[in-house]
This record gives C-alpha cells, sequence and structure tokens, in this order.
C-alpha cells in the first residue's frame, strides 16, 4: 500500500508545488488589492552609526553585569518599530528579515494588535493568567476555535496549548508514550507496581522508550527536546541526555529536481536507516515515535521531499509509533500554506504537529488516538496564556483577511528568484539557493563568509539570520512584500562584491 | 565549620522565626494605615448553582471535544472577577484561597495591573515578543531592575528569564551540569572529541551526570524537571526518565516545636542517606547538584527545619555540586519573606534558586560561579517575556508600598491559628495543622475526607486546594488580609461537622 502511494507522488517537492500553487501573475493579482499590507512602517532602512551603535554597546555592558551577554546583536527599540522595520537603541532602521528568529506574524506594532490590547473587553485577560487546565475562562473555546481550530492542519482536531516550542515538545512526546503503552497494555490498567516504580523512576512504570530523531534535527532545549536536538556543540555539551536513535536526516542536492535520481537514492537510504534503528531499539528502548522538523531550520535549512514523509509515515503506521512534526519554525503560513506538511501530500494527517514561534503561543495539534485518557498526564500550572491566544486569533484574521499565504507564495518566489539570481552571479560564493514560500535560504563556503555577508548586510540595514554551520536564512514576516525583497537583492548583490 | 555552624541555629523553624517576626500587635498597626488592601472587592462569596453549574458544564462538554478536560474544575468569569474573589461562568462568586495553583500575586483585576495594561508605554511591550537573549528591548534592564533584582535572594546577583517554571528547573539543572563540567575540566577547553560526542548524545561530550532530589518533590513536568519529581503515578507514568538518586525529604511530625528531638533525628537520617547517595553514584552518574523545594508543594506541603537545609548546604559545598532551590511555589512573599529559603540562615545563599507562578514569569537567580561562559547554553527563541515583567515590575511595587509581606505574617498566622483551632475541635478528623506565612495546610485522615471538606467548603463560595495524598492547602494571594481568614474559618468549621 505505502509504495503505490508514494509512486503517484514520485516528484520533487518542487514539482509537485507547481501543481497547487497558482502562477506568480494570479498571485500578483490576488494581493493587488491590498497594495501595502503594513501602512505607515518605513520606506528604507536608515543607518547612521555602526551596529550595535554606542548605545546599544552600553546597555550590553551593564546588562553583562547580571547574565551571559553573548548571544545579544543589539538592543532594539521596539515602540519605534513597524511593520518590516526593527529600529535600535541607537536610532538605526533596519528591514528584518530574521524578526525574532522567525517569531513576529505580522509585523512589529500591528495595529490590529495594538488594538487587540487596547480593547476593554480583552483587559482582564491580560492580567490575570489562569490555571487553564483547572479554571478555563468562559470564552477559552470560542478563542481557541478562532485563533487555533480554524487554522489546525487537516484532520487534527484536538489542541493542546503551552508556553513554549520546547515544552511543545517535551509534551507531544509524552502523548507518544503514554499512546505506546496503553496500546502495550491492550486496555488493562496499570498495575499496582507500575504505579509504585514510576515514582522513583525505576521501570515497569518508567519504562525504557526512546524516540527517533533526526541528525541536524532543532527542537528544543529542555532535556527531552534537547535528547532530540543534534545542532551544535553549545547547545549540547555537558548535559546529559538519553541513549536514543539518530536516524540521518537526507541530505540532498540542489536544486532538488536536477538531482531526483540521487535525492531518490539518498532519501531510500535514510528511510532504510529507520527501518533498520527502529529494529535494533526494540529489544533497549522501543521506539515510541519520530519526530522530524518538515524542513530543519536550525541546523541549515535542510529539505526532504514529500516521498521522504511519506515514507516515515508508512514506517510509523507500520510500527504501530507516532510521527510528530514540529512545525515550530515552519508553521503559520510561511512555507506558503499554514503548514509545511501540507506541502507533502500525506495518505493521513501527521500524529502530532507542534507549534511556537509565529503563532505566538506554544501547543501541539494531534489525533484523538493521542489524547490522553486520564487528568493531568499533559499539564502545568499555565498550559499556555489566553493573551496570547487573544493576539493570535487577530493573526489570524489578518492572515485571511489579507491573503497573507498569496502573499507570502509571492514575496517567496521573489526571494528564491533573488538567491538564485545572485548565485548565478557569484557562484564561487553562493549555492544551494533553495526555499518554500519566504523559507529561504543559501549557502556559503565557510561560516567566516557567511558571517561577513551578514555583516555587510546589517551595515545596510538588512537584518537576516544564519543557520547550520554556513547558510545565510530568511525568516521575514508574513506582511513581507515584493518590494522588500527589492531593497534585500540590491543590497545582497552590493555586499557579495565585498565578502571573501 | 559545618557543624559550628549549625550549633548556632538548633532550634526549630518555628523558634527560629519568633526572632524575626514581629508579634500580631505590632503588624496589625503596620498594616493599619491600608486597611483595605483591594477596595470594591466583594464582601463575602454568593453561591446559587452547583458548582461546576450549568453553564460551566456545557462549556466542559464543548471543550472536551478537543481535548482531555479531566482536570477542569469549572469555567471562570475573569472579568467580573476581583481581588480575592473568583468569579465563575454561572455568576458564583468564591472567595479564592487557591489563585490558581498559586499563581495570582495581587488579587484579579488589581487596578495598578490593568492600568499597567492600558499605559500607552507598555503597548509595545505586550505585541511585539522579543527573542530576548539576542534582540532585548532597550529599557530591559531597567525593567529587570524593577521586577526582578530589586527582590532578589540576598547574595544572589545573577538572574535568567524563562517561560514557565519547568524550564526554569531545566535550565537551572543545565546551568549546574555545565558548572560541573568546567570545574572538571580544570579551565581547560572542551576537546574535539567532547564537541563531536555530545551531538548524537554520547560520551564525553554527553556526560552521564545526575541530580538529586527528594521524595515528594515536585518540579514540572518536562523530562528533565519530570526526572526530579515524585509525587502520583499520573504525573510519571510511562514517561521515560533518567536514573538519577532520589533521597528521603525527612517526614516530620508537627507541630514541629514540640518534636524537636525526633525531627532532628529524622533529618540527620535523610543527611546523611544524601551524603550516602552521593558516594554511591560517583561511579556510575555523578551528582552534579541537588533540587530541593523549601517546603514542598504538591507533594504534600512538608517541612523541613532550617538546619536540614543549612545541612545540605554543607553538604554541596564540600562535594563541589550546585544547591537549587525550587521557590516557584514557595517564593513571591507568600512565607512572609520574599523567598522562604531566607527564613533558614544559611550561611551563604543558595546557589541556584527558580521562580515562577506568582512571579508571573519564570526564570533563576544564581551565583556568578553558575554562569556560564559561553553564549547559547541557557537560550531559547523567547527566554521569557518582556510582557510579564512589566506586570512583575508592578507588583513588586505593590507588595513594597503596601508592606504586604507583613499583611502575609498577620494573615498567615491568623489563618495557621484557625487551622489549629479547627483541629482541636475535630481531633480526629485533622491533624498537622502547619504553615510559614499564609503557606497553610492540614492533613485529613484520607483522600476522600479531604476531597470531602474542599467540596463542603466550594458549595460556601470558599475556594480551596489540595495537594499530597490527603492535605488541604490554602494559597491565598497576598492581599488576602484578616477578614478572608474569617470568612475561611467560619465556613470550616461549620462544614467540618458534615465530613464522614
Amino acid at each position: 500500500m505505502g509504495s503505490i502511494y508514494r509512486s503517484a507522488f514520485h516528484a520533487s517537492i518542487f514539482q509537485q508545488l507547481k501543481r497547487f500553487w497558482p502562477r506568480a501573475g494570479v498571485l500578483e493579482r490576488s494581493v493587488s488589492n491590498v497594495s501595502d499590507l503594513f501602512p505607515g512602517e518605513p520606506s528604507a532602512p536608515k543607518v547612521h552609526t555602526e551596529i550595535p551603535g554606542p548605545n546599544s554597546r552600553k546597555l550590553l555592558q551593564e546588562l553583562d553585569a547580571i547574565q551571559n551577554t553573548g548571544a545579544v546583536q543589539f538592543f532594539a527599540d521596539y515602540e519605534k518599530s513597524a511593520g518590516n522595520y526593527l529600529a535600535d537603541a541607537d536610532g538605526n532602521v533596519m528591514l528584518d528579515l530574521y524578526t525574532q528568529i522567525a517569531s513576529i506574524p505580522i509585523g512589529y506594532n500591528h495595529p490590529r494588535l495594538l488594538a487587540a490590547v487596547q480593547d476593554k473587553a480583552n483587559l482582564s485577560t491580560f492580567v490575570n493568567r489562569p490555571a487553564l487546565g483547572c479554571f478555563p475562562p468562559k470564552d477559552l473555546l470560542s478563542r481557541l476555535r478562532g485563533a487555533l481550530l480554524d487554522v489546525a492542519p487537516p484532520g487534527l482536531n484536538q489542541v493542546q496549548t503551552m508556553a513554549c516550542g520546547a515544552c511543545s515538545i517535551e509534551h507531544g512526546q509524552k502523548a507518544m508514550f503514554l499512546t505506546y503503552m496503553r496500546r502495550l497494555r491492550g486496555g488493562a490498567d496499570p498495575t499496582e507496581e507500575d504505579m509504585r516504580s514510576c515514582i522513583v523512576n525505576q521501570p515497569p512504570g518508567t519504562p525504557d522508550l526512546s524516540i527517533l530523531s533526526f541528525s541536524n534535527g532543532f527542537h528544543g532545549r529542555t532535556m527531552g527536546a534537547l535528547a532530540v536536538t543534534h545542532t551544535k556543540p553549545l547547545h549540547k555539551l555537558d548535559f546529559p541526555g538519553p541513549n536514543w536513535p539518530i536516524a540521518t536526516f537526507p541530505q540532498l542536492k540542489y536544486p532538488l529536481e536536477d538531482f531526483t535520481t540521487e535525492n531518490r537514492a539518498e532519501e531510500d537510504r535514510c528511510l532504510e536507516e529507520v527501518r533498520d534503528l527502529i529494529e535494533k531499539f526494540k529489544k533497549k528502548s522501543p521506539v515510541a515515535g519520530m519526530i522530524i522538523e518538515p524542513i530543519q531550520g536550525e541546523g541549515g535549512d535542510n529539505f526532504a521531499t514529500p516521498y521522504f514523509f511519506q515514507g516515515l509515515q508508512d514506517i510509523a503506521q507500520e510500527n504501530e509509533i507516532g510521527l510528530l512534526l514540529d512545525e515550530v519554525q515552519t508553521g503559520c503560513g510561511v512555507t506558503g500554506k499554514f503548514w509545511a506538511h501540507e506541502h507533502f501530500n500525506l495518505r493521513d494527517p501527521p500524529d502530532l504537529v507542534t507549534f511556537s514561534k509565529k503563532m505566538l503561543t506554544g501547543g501541539f495539534f494531534f489525533k484523538d488516538q493521542f489524547r490522553s485518557k486520564e487528568p493531568y498526564r499533559i499539564f502545568n500550572t499555565w498550559v499556555g496564556d489566553p493573551a496570547k491566544i487573544v493576539l493570535l486569533e487577530e493573526v489570524v484574521k489578518v492572515i485571511k483577511e489579507q491573503n497573507l499565504l498569496n502573499n507570502v507564495q509571492l514575496t517567496g518566489q521573489k526571494f528564491l528568484s533573488g538567491l538564485q539570481n545572485a548565485q548565478s552571479r557569484y557562484p564561487a560564493l553562493l549555492s544551494n539557493a533553495r526555499g518554500l514560500g519566504t523559507y529561504c535560504s543559501v549557502d556559503f563556503p565557510s561560516p567566516a563568509t557567511r558571517d561577513q555577508a551578514i555583516a555587510l548586510l546589517r551595515k545596510k540595514g538588512v537584518h537576516v539570520g544564519a543557520c547550520g554551520s554556513s547558510t545565510l536564512r530568511l525568516r521575514p514576516t508574513l506582511v513581507c512584500q515584493p518590494k522588500h525583497v527589492d531593497i534585500f537583492v540590491e543590497s545582497f548583490n552590493d555586499i557579495l562584491k565585498d565578502v571573501k
């Protein structure tokens, strides 16, 4: 069954997408009635000091007295920021194509969000944070409908909010563990020994189960999330964690459509590795579920094709284990569909889909089958924050009203063309230009050249991000438009001549 | 040195406190100028339906379609709640002595918090959530000063915000792990092998280290936090976790001052167990730190004396490992001091102190020694939320202006007397009345009688919590006053005659 299914979708991800995406001309018409998605934002970057400037440097020195500030790039002035433009503490204004590590959905100080905070009807939500699992506000369900259920991945009808991405992953993993053990018990209640032993972290109540993850995956920094994260040593070093199976994430060649044969072979090899690992771990730490990003972010913007994800779903179903798609960075429309996995034509919905970042609240969607039967299993004091749900509800409304998924497709195509053209002009410097929606990136020959390009762009007031070892990533807002791409492309071509 | 130090503080916790706490008369005068800490709140509970009432039951049924609702007690109307009174979806108004699992600091809809949200100067903070570790707002330090540094535990000058309690514990543990390994390396850089192996969860980069925790401890529900949590099977069953050492939390007899000899022997036994476990785990999974609540909450409101915590600090220092005090539930003034461990007369500050709940933001204070030298070690996208810091800053101002710690002492003494008097009247039903500040509780003979008492109290519009196996716990706001205690005491004595 799996192979028949796959054979019907053997095209590469980009070939498949052509079927679903309207052509650029159609797109332009569809967004033409909202020619400016963020009226009143600056028309161009403005840089008049180094970044970080003197004010940022002074603030940095002061903040460093109370915590490590090695990751601080500059201090921001959020009050003065607008739309796609981020102001800093020195009065510089940057075109922000990184957006707080991909977590600002519709631009800074969006008027609709400002209005939502000022709406007296929302006031009590902002000051009284409830224990949502015990004493939910009476409007919770209607809020969840507007903010989450209305944009749920097709086929997933259960949702649990959480405070952040890492907690979403942790509790998604727990949902896979408890579902796995429920199946093993075949409907029987846990034994007295199960109950007693789990309290002191001993089997059988604390089973030796595992989650299978992928090389270069990033899922968070708490113990369970970090166990399935395999990016940089700074994220991992010195922190104990379980010895769980790690499969190779396909290392594909770009553009995908030019390397279909090689890429298919690579994905088959990786799928086989997944099968082997599940078999190998059966005796010691059975695999209760798999976790993977639809497109790897922090690990280097690595793509796999729908074929690969379809294959993973086959394996998950054959083994009766969970498949969790981590859409913390790929969700909320950035790929041109609300969820990146909607590009994959999966036979069934994924079992669990985690979200955070642009969604403003953490959480995960899941199938009925992964719902706990007992209370207090997937739980904590706050389990999220209705104040964020209020804001997300407004974000979702804006996305729909302004047809922002179409805008993302249009803007994304322009970003990708821009990267591809630059790559043609600077073939020694750039490679692997790739993207889906505005989730775009390009590789440099080294971390140093990548970092130099980012620094030079910043001097021009264009703020972008890094990922992987030598990748430059673009993570703009959903209201980033072609006119913003023009600014990026011009700056990018301009600075590349100076990158050594 | 440790024993000399301890000998100077051999009195029980309550004997010690007499030295620090003014007598009730003094306290009453000191708060008399703020006779009503929350003007305009209701004067009494009002119950006109069952709780949950018909509206709550209907909402529950609807919400149950999208998630497990087994923990939902009723739906709340936060807009209509005020001060110490929580309104529900059926128009009932309860005196809330549980406050969202101990997480509402100064009452519902406090005018100062409403004003903070409506203050135009704060607006951008509520709608633009930054990646705080990379692009902090320019006013971050001044906000952190007012909200956190000004109330830092004496001697701790470093602070890291986090989104919630579990994340605070997880990253506090990581700070202990990295500090331990840094010491082992003696200042040397990690090796190539360290860097390579940690990416795939293998030693030496992923060391087999442990955190020592205590029976009945509760610290959260993500993998690392759950590993040191030992409360109910529902919290733990089916979730894999590391085999770390678990020492016995002292099981003391109350009132503490009547059992000083027995309790001292019990604490000595537990301290010895800690030493033994650290020794035993040295070969397999060396202990990098210990984690403990100053007063156990979820596990049953269990007290240990200052002697015990002083002893733990001795052991931590002798073994050069960290001591993390988890003040998520005991912090923010509920014991009559801002931090519960301030009652312990520790020779040195604790190494790390975690907070959340009433502090509105998660996070932890820590010593210089537990600060990471490298960036991105204690990190995630958001690392907290400036919107919560804005609110906390206002909470801290109100606590200071209204002298709320004194109010907590006064109110707490009255709660404790009320429980003790009820215990005298119903000796077959109540035992172990205990408390510090308003952190008060009493035991019932069984879970069923405890739950019955809670249900009967709710019928009278008095909302309290449960913990441990058969404990009733009070976790009121900091603006809970003697007049509220009167309502509780009257209702409590009234319902006890019906508890079977």
